[in-house]
């Protein structure tokens, strides 16, 4: 069947027609066109509240169907299902090959490279002892590889969640006064933090991540970025006395107050690895495929630093290293957790935050790589898989962990094939662990501060900040919200603000909903916005109007003031082009999404304030919820089957021809 | 042209058409159908950010043009429409006339006789003393006749502002102990009410009290009036000592654990006058005609009952009444006002919850009377005009007024014109505190009780809730958070709860919106949800799929899951039921209203995740926003001109036709 050909429709056969040049068209069937007959709009099946009740809990709680599988099944194979849905180890540990093996290994190894000196760096922007960041390399990755389904998530301490609860349990308790309570805190904080995460999943109430929009978090990035790198400012000029604080001024005056205890052999050597790192990242950016150029430089850096503070040690004095570190594997900390006192809201607060945090992080690097190669990870799953971990690690002294995005980055880009590379990673921890501990003696922390910058300048996304103003300016403004108030104000109240924003843009979009007069098209049934098509053309006597939102109790107001000024404005238009007058309203409900009972009531009170000017109005395609509550509210007595059509076409066919029957 | 005709389209003249029975039907062009021609999909037109800028703000602000008028006029005009604007008197007034004035004389009356004894029963609900309730029926409905634009308002104290006033000040300050204190803060509140009021008109934020929806205040009203009618059993039982607090529990208790201070003779009577009231009440519900019986009752049953008191004083002992009250006019109140002190919080906060709450009464009693006599009432310019009132009245020792409901539906009733009925009530009222003042000395504060528990009564809506219950669970929700909330917490805690529901069940509706499977309606090109109308057929190899939400952050994820389920369970179907697999989903976005950078984001994944899998994916009809930030984006490139259609049905019959072409 060609274009442009000309069609029937409503025949009993194929539809034969004779064109005003005289060739006969047959038109097969299926293309064929609407009657004049009006159809009647449906009701929804009718359901019982507590129908109603379980679908809405079922789309709320368990839209992904997550038992699907398990329907039709034997008893057996739903007890192996069950397992390899709590142990997605079993799905692929049975078909696991010799050849995966060997891609795990080079990957995990990748990782460990990477892993080790950022997991000593991040345990330091935490406040916390370095050793514990080499803990939280080793037993939270075990136990994710268990439980978790991402295949390319690489576990382990991320810089967001670290500065986040060294920021805000130093606000409270001070790390060098107080050390033995700082880090019974923090594991409290993880605890709670693993606890709020698994509780999140188990409840299934994992969509509450997505409040926080990708706009937010890129602002929230970028400030927490940039306070983390200037704060490392300490170690990489070798300033000894620095705020606790992690607002931008008090960390700015801290630099340029401790003038005299700038050391420029540090300085030197540290900027000189600073130029360093950040070119392998650019080279790594620039070629993804030479990913191995900014993995393996971090660990490159640190023995490179370290052999050169050994040589150096007897010229150069006053260089801070790391100093003594004790070998062996995580001592078990279940006793240093702190479930009373005063701090105990602290550590919960903290716990909440940084565990939202982290969460977000894993589940979007998850998602990411999944959505690569191809396959699903369940979000509320993954939780529970997070957030066991973060519990099992406060209990063997680690702090909060997560999947790393550039960790996860370099798996993905080595070759990782299955959870196995983080159990290698694990296995490389725990022989530095054992046996390397001793040569980290005197790695230098400039370096570690040097590796911490280079990993967060890879957080500051502009062009994803141009993006968002070029496309979206309240999105812009809910970005630069959370940058702002990272950086000036607190991170939980940078984030509280953002997320206000980000609400009160969906409420905007509610209160203040588009409407547009509509037009048809010539010679279709389509109609469509006036100012948007300039073929559409205004049907004489009719009146027709789109509200694009839900009509609820924020905007029922508004929507009636709006639709009578749009009478009024046609009504004026009318008058001074001299042409008919309006007969007819019809309300296109198409975009009317849901509604409530002051929106029925706005309806109810149009219908009125019309039909006393004499205009009739009708409502062309409610949706089902729309039509369920017209119909309960009694309104659709008033309006009648007269007052209902399925389309704007339908509507405007028989109201004309009933006029043209009725003059 | 008669219902079930044949039709033809894309003609250059009027079309003719032979059918199968050979008859040949004559078509107007207006009424033609679709070719198979593709419409584009237009952009809206381009236009600068401060464009859209300024069209968002005049949406948000000027919803209604209130500058229309204004518009080709002379200098002259404009000056006067510019003073009718301002001070609606000016319009009224120079056609008045004498028929005008002897109606509003009537309901002038009519009003005063109930705004008495009401003004001094609500003061007393206030803990105010009585007189101030006249005094504050006196001039605020003086300058609402000079601004408000409600031709039906009739304005006074009324019971919510009165109640909360009470319970917020009487919760830090004594009204017992510390009566002078207590009056500033209540004239300060008011103050502070009339400034908020006023300004949230004069900044055109009107809009912000939608957000009270009216299931909200079913119930809030309900909770407030059972605890106000409890409250009153005090007065209506003689008992002297009482509680100040507002909750439930307390006032009960209050009331069972003075019965020794029971006054049998007081609770006969004041029974007696309460039936009294409540049957004249039920005898204007059932016979509007009637209203005169219960406007008039409350004056009767003061005069009654204080004849009464007279006559039995020397008999019955420990009624309580009235007193003393002085003569006189308003006394100026400037020098009362409080604008320092440990005080200041407490009286702003109470300031703005009275003053959202009577605004709420005002504007809704002002709109109700307006459409019933079709004519508009500005919502900001009303809040100016009751701000202004109430500012004005603070320095007048008024507290807070608005307009009142009842006493709005008696002048209605009673046949008022014009505001000219406050201007005879305020007459009325300035007699009263001229000379009548003496007469007061003996009325009873059981009668007082009684008005008060007859007019909270009524705020009672029984059948609103049930109609909540019956057409929407969530609202029904909301009504009853704000009721329990009332009643057992505390008045600005039960509003905040309820207001905080409403906006849940928008972010609800949002975060989990409904997606439908479409199907064909045969022989026409509307494509409807399949679950609703049985008439629907599948369309073979196509999946429709409409999502009726903007796609925000809120709800991205959710989409791009519940899409990919629609898509796995069609495919479960289709293996089962052996027929053609899908080749083509199409995305109805009709009903998509908005889109943001996240939606966008999942837009472009789903379009590649389902080409990995080789199905196509296209869009359908998305409006003028969100066509406009997908062209921002960038992303309408990867999808090109055969991604986008204008209806479903022209991306149906193109794509099929191109696969019959390319097979």
């Amino acid at each position: 069947m060609g274009i442009n050909s000309n069609r029937v429709e409503n025949f009993s056969g194929p539809a034969c027609l004779k064109t005003t040049t005289g060739t006969v068209v047959t038109i097969p069937l299926d293309m064929a066109m609407p009657p004049l007959q009006v159809h009647k709009v449906a009701l929804p099946q009718p359901r019982t509240t507590v129908q109603k009740l379980r679908h809405r809990l079922s789309e709320i709680f368990f839209p992904d169907d997550p038992l699907h599988k398990f329907k039709n099944q034997t008893w057996y194979r739903k007890l192996v299902l069950g397992l390899q849905f709590f142990f997605p180890i079993f799905q692929w540990a049975p078909n696991y090959s010799f050849k995966l093996l060997k891609s795990d290994v080079i990957s995990g190894l990748t990782i460990a490279s990477l892993a080790i000196p950022q997991g000593i760096s991040y345990a330091k922007l935490a406040n916390l002892p370095p050793i514990v960041g080499l803990y939280s390399s080793f037993i939270p990755p075990l136990i994710y590889s268990v439980l978790g389904s991402s295949k390319h998530l690489a576990v382990g301490p991320v810089s967001i969640a670290s500065l986040v609860m060294g920021t805000m349990l130093s606000e409270s308790v001070s790390y060098s006064e107080e050390p033995i309570l700082y880090l019974q805190l923090a594991l409290t904080a993880t605890f709670f933090a693993g606890l709020f995460q698994a509780s999140l999943g188990f409840l299934r109430l994992g969509f509450s991540i997505d409040f926080l929009s990708k706009a937010t978090l890129v602002g929230f990035m970028a400030g927490a970025a940039v306070i983390v790198a200037l704060q490392q400012l300490k170690g990489l000029f070798g300033i000894v006395h620095f705020t606790n604080k992690m607002q931008l001024i008090p960390v700015l005056s801290s630099v340029f107050h401790h003038r005299d205890e700038w050391s420029w052999q540090t300085i030197v050597m540290g900027v000189s690895f600073l130029v360093l790192l950040l070119t392998t990242r650019q080279i790594s950016i620039r070629k993804p495929k030479l990913f191995w150029v900014s993995a393996a430089a971090p660990l490159a850096s640190v023995i490179l630093s370290t052999i050169l503070i050994v040589c150096l040690k007897s010229k150069v004095h006053g260089i801070q290293t790391i100093g003594h570190l004790p070998k062996g594997l995580n001592p078990p900390s279940l006793n240093m957790l702190y479930f009373h006192g005063p701090h105990l809201a602290l550590s919960m607060k903290t716990g909440i935050v940084t565990g939202i945090l982290s969460l977000t992080e894993g589940i979007a690097v998850g998602r990411t790589f999944a959505t690569l190669k191809n396959y699903q990870v369940d979000g509320n799953k993954e939780m529970m898989a997070i957030g066991l971990m973060n519990m099992a690690g406060s209990c063997s002294s680690c702090y909060v962990t997560t999947g790393s995005f550039s960790r996860s980055a370099v798996n993905y880009n080595a070759g990782a094939q299955t959870v196995v590379s983080n159990i290698i990673m694990a296995t490389a921890v725990l022989v530095t662990l054992l046996f390397l501990m001793p040569l980290f003696y005197y790695t230098p922390s400039f370096i570690l501060a040097a590796i911490i910058i280079t990993a967060v300048i890879g957080l500051i996304d502009y062009w994803a900040a141009i993006r968002l103003w070029k496309v979206d300016k309240l999105d812009f403004l809910a970005c630069m919200c959370s940058f702002l108030g990272v950086l000036f104000i607190s991170v939980p109240l940078g984030l509280a603000i953002a997320i206000g924003v980000s609400i009160f843009k969906i409420l905007l979009h509610i209160t203040r909903p588009n409407t547009a007069v509509l037009g048809n098209i010539p010679s279709t049934q389509i109609y469509q916005n006036l100012n948007r098509y300039r073929e559409a053309v205004r049907v004489p006597s009719f009146l027709i109007l789109s509200v694009e939102a839900p009509i609820y109790f924020a905007n029922s107001t508004y929507i009636q003031e709006r639709i009578l000024r749009w009478i009024r404005e046609e009504e004026e238009w009318i008058e001074t082009n001299n042409r008919n007058s309006i007969k007819c309203v019809i309300l296109d409900m198409t975009a009317v999404t849901a509604i409530d009972t002051s929106g029925i009531d706005t309806i109810k009170e149009l219908r009125k304030l019309l039909e006393k000017r004499s205009l009739k109005f009708v409502l062309a395609n409610p949706v089902g919820s729309v039509m369920e509550k017209l119909h309960q509210s009694n309104i659709l007595e008033s309006f009648g089957l007269e007052g209902l059509y399925l389309t704007v076409g339908e509507a405007v066919a028989d109201i004309s021809s009933l006029w043209k029957a009725q003059p």
